[in-house]
């Protein structure tokens, strides 16, 4: 089967959050994204660990300009603020002309 | 550690394809599989924008052959009628056996 | 965007080990996770195939070493007697400084 490489962009946040970085997302072109209902603890959450809070997990595939798009928001505009995660990876598509 | 390369092949359906893609799956000689609820928005869902459908994501952790299998069953049956997302990538498993 | 690249270690688990498993990847010293509700079907499970069982699965990003940490302590004293997946794939991420 003949794939293409695309980046796995993905992004784990308070969800209320949510709207927000959809809105992030498209504005850099991304063409769709998944949504996925997550709790969890990170390193700002260190000294309530026992509670696990309502995060949401969003998922882009993308080109590489795309993900560096919203990455470069993020970094002005969230990371000092919010408790946001992020990272790529390298994924292989197939149909690569979704995602443009 | 010793670990093993493999590879983790992702679809991202509407939810009224799960037992469909389940059999599809099985047929194609993996061994197991993961469930998601999620919810997205793609290309094809552009003009209803602001509704996250419904959707579940299926992750399968198969070998190379039996990932094509299904991304080729997903070519013929699928990809033309409906809105699938199907991407690999290379992952490190231990104990490999369990998957084969 | 400067990136670094990390261990993303996911786990799948019956859900029933979750705090078990949030305990060994703190002890390891991961500083964060995601968790996520999920169902699947396993090798183990094949048997009663129709039932989709109610798992767990726990993401962390780490250093390679936290990482093999928590999978030395799955090999000694979870793999024999529980249905836990556990896999690795290279991530980018931005910040690397927040996971260690």
């Amino acid at each position: 089967m003949n794939t293409h490489p695309m980046i796995l962009l993905t992004l784990v946040a308070e969800s209320i959050l949510k709207d927000r970085l959809i809105h992030e997302i498209r504005s850099a072109g991304a063409r769709g994204f998944t949504i996925t209902d997550v709790s969890g603890e990170g390193s700002r959450q260190r000294r309530v660990s026992e509670l696990l809070g309502d995060n949401v997990k969003i998922e882009v595939i993308a080109k590489r300009e795309v993900a560096d798009k919203v990455l470069e928001v993020l970094q002005k505009e969230y990371f000092s603020r919010y408790a946001v995660i992020a990272y790529m990876s390298e994924i292989q598509v197939v149909r690569e002309e979704k995602y443009f």
